[in-house]
C-alpha cells in the first residue's frame, strides 16, 4: 500500500476501541500500514483492557499525520487523534458524546479518503441511538452507510440519489450484494424494481471486479420459491427480474438468474461457481453468510467513490471493557479493504 | 425396529430407483429392515446400472410381504412388487405412466403405515408433471405432502384441513419447521397469522419432541430485518409473531422469539441453544439448512399420523440412468426416519 488505511474507532461505550486494540496485536502483518482515526486516551484504555487479557504489552503511539502509518513498528497501535481529546466515557451505555465522538471520527476519515489522503476506511461498529442522541448532524443518518453516502455527495457535487450504494456482506466462501436491506420485507418486495436490479448489478460488476481485477460471474437469486417454478408461485421473476438481468448482460455484465433462493447460495459457496450472488432482499442474503458465524462476515459499502469496509456485528454493549469480544470480523474487515484498495 | 420400513421407488424416469439401490450397497447397516415398495423389474434395471458403475455384485430379493424385510440379508435390495409388473420407462423423460406407478407405490406404503404394518416411509422423488399427467386422482396432488394428507384425513375420518401438516428440513446440524412452503413470497407473507405460527409451533413440538423423547427448545424467527427491530421495519413480530409465541409458551411449549432472521439460524447450528427453529416462508428456512450441500438434507413431513422422510432433491432427469447420483440425502432420511419411529 502506498497510503494509509485508517480505522475508525467506533462508539467508545462498545467493544469498538478493543476489538481494534486486539487486531493490532493478533494480526500485525494484516494491519500493517494501518491507523486509528480516533483519541489516544480512549484507546490506551482499550490497550491496557487486551494487555490485562493476553498479558502482552500493547503500547499506543500517537502519530502526527496518516502517512506515519506506513512506516510504524508493529506490535504497538498507531493513532492519530483526530477529535478533541475525550473524557473517559462508561461501558455499555448509550452517551450522546460518545456517538458525536464516534460520528467525527467518520467524519474526518471520509473526508481524508475523499481528498486521496487514505488508501480507504475500516469501521468500527457505532451505536445508532447515541449517534442519534449525538443531535446535529448525525442524528440524520441512521448509520455509517448513509454519513459516507451523504460526504461523498457532496464531495462529488452531486445528489444523495443520484449516488446509488450497495451493502456486499461477504466471509471467506461467499459474496452477497443487497438489492435492498433495512425496510420492512412487505416494502423489499416493492422495492423489487428492474431499475433497482440493474443498479446493483453494475455496481457489484464494477466494484468486486475492481477486487478481483476480471469481470466477475455474479448470480441473480430469486424473489419466490423456486424462483417462482416458471410463474406458479409468483412473476416477479418472469416480469422483473429476468429482464433485469437480460439488460445487464446486453451491456457486458456477467450476470445469470434468476435461480432458485434456496440453492444459489449453496452454489456461490467456495465462489466455484460464482464470484457474487445479488440477494433481492435482507434476510435472503444476510441468512447465508452468517450460518458459518458472524465472526468471519464483512460489510462492504459499494458504490462510493472510497473504499469502506466494517465488521459483521454491532456495539455489544453487554460484552464491552471485559476484553472478551473477538477481533476476528474486524480482521476480516482490515483483509478485504487491502484487497479491494489494490 | 419391529415394524419394516418401505422406501417407495419414486419415478422410474428418475434418479429414485438408482439412489434407492446404492443405499442399499453403501449403507446396509442403515438399510437393514427396509425394503422398496415398486417393481421388481425396475430396481433390477437400477442394481444393474449401480453395479456398472461400482462393480459389486447387487441382487434384487423379492419379498412376498413386508415383514420379510426384517430378516432379509444385507448386500442386497428387497423389493416388495406393490403394483403390476412396470414396462421399461425412458430415463429423464415425464411419463404418465411412470407418475402413475410411483404415485400408486406411495398410495400402497401410505395405506400400509396407516394400517399399522409398516413403521414408516422413505419417498424417493416423483415427478409433479409426470404425476399430474397420470390423471385422477394425482392430478389433484402437488406433491407427495399433499396426497400423504389427503390419505391421512380419509383415515382418520377427517376434513383435510382438519389435519395441518407443517414441512420440516433437517440436516445433522439444523432442524428448520416452516410456516408456508410452496407460495409466492407476497402470499408467505400474509400466510404469517398467529393461528398458523401456533399450528407450527403445536406441530414442532410434538414430531420433533417424539423424536428426542423430551420438550424441543423451539427458536422462531422474525419475518422482517432484526425481527423488525421493535417495530422500525414491520410490525408482524409485535402484532402476530409475539402473541404466538406466547400463547404456546402458556401451554408449556419452550418456544422463544421471535428473533433476527439472519443470525437466528447460525444459533440453531449444532442444536447447542435450540433444536428446532421455525421460520416464517419457504426460503428463509431452506437456504441455511440447504447452503452446507444439499447431499445432507432431509424433508420430513410432520402433522401426519406416519412417519414419512425423503432426500431434499428432485428427480434430477439430466443425470437419471448414469448411476452418478449421490444416494447421500436419501440414507440420511432413512436415518431420520428410524429416529422417528423409535
Amino acid at each position: 500500500m502506498t497510503l494509509p488505511l485508517a480505522i475508525t474507532m467506533g462508539d467508545a461505550a462498545g467493544i469498538g476501541p478493543e476489538i481494534v486494540a486486539k487486531a493490532f496485536r493478533d494480526a500485525p502483518e494484516v494491519l500493517r500500514g494501518c491507523f486509528v482515526a480516533g483519541d489516544v486516551g480512549t484507546l490506551r484504555r482499550a490497550a491496557a483492557i487486551v494487555r490485562g487479557v493476553g498479558g502482552v504489552e500493547l503500547p499506543v503511539a500517537q502519530l502526527d499525520q496518516p502517512a506515519e502509518a506506513l512506516s510504524a513498528p508493529t506490535g504497538c497501535v498507531p493513532v492519530l487523534q483526530v477529535i478533541e481529546p475525550q473524557e473517559e466515557m462508561a461501558f455499555g451505555r448509550i452517551q450522546a458524546q460518545a456517538g458525536r465522538a464516534a460520528g467525527d471520527c467518520v467524519f474526518w476519515a471520509a473526508r481524508a479518503a475523499l481528498c486521496g489522503e487514505l488508501a480507504g476506511l475500516v469501521t468500527a461498529p457505532l451505536h445508532k441511538e447515541a449517534l442519534a442522541a449525538a443531535g446535529d448532524p448525525y442524528a440524520r443518518f441512521p448509520g455509517h452507510t448513509e454519513l459516507l453516502q451523504a460526504l461523498a455527495a457532496e464531495h462529488l457535487g452531486v445528489a444523495v440519489a443520484g449516488l446509488p450504494v450497495r451493502m456486499m456482506l461477504a466471509n471467506d466462501e461467499l459474496r452477497v450484494v443487497l438489492v435492498s436491506i433495512h425496510v420492512p420485507l412487505r416494502v423489499a418486495i416493492e422495492e423489487v424494481t428492474t431499475g433497482n436490479i440493474e443498479a446493483t448489478l453494475e455496481i457489484a460488476h464494477e466494484s468486486v471486479g475492481a477486487a478481483l481485477r476480471r469481470p466477475p460471474r455474479i448470480a441473480v437469486a430469486g424473489l419466490n420459491p423456486h424462483a417462482g417454478e416458471g410463474g406458479r408461485f409468483g412473476r416477479e421473476e418472469i416480469e422483473i427480474i429476468a429482464p433485469a438481468v437480460g439488460r445487464a448482460r446486453a451491456r457486458g455484465i456477467d450476470a445469470r438468474g434468476p435461480f432458485a433462493p434456496d440453492t444459489v447460495f449453496m452454489r456461490g459457496r467456495g465462489m466455484a461457481e460464482f464470484d457474487v450472488v445479488v440477494a433481492m432482499y435482507h434476510d435472503q442474503g444476510l441468512i447465508p453468510v452468517k450460518y458459518p458465524g458472524v465472526e468471519r462476515g464483512v460489510n462492504v459499502t459499494l458504490g462510493l467513490p472510497l473504499v469502506r469496509t466494517s465488521p459483521d456485528h454491532g456495539t455489544a454493549f453487554d460484552i464491552a471493557g471485559s476484553g472478551r469480544a473477538d477481533a476476528g470480523s474486524l480482521i476480516a474487515a482490515v483483509r478485504m479493504a487491502r484487497q479491494l484498495c489494490r
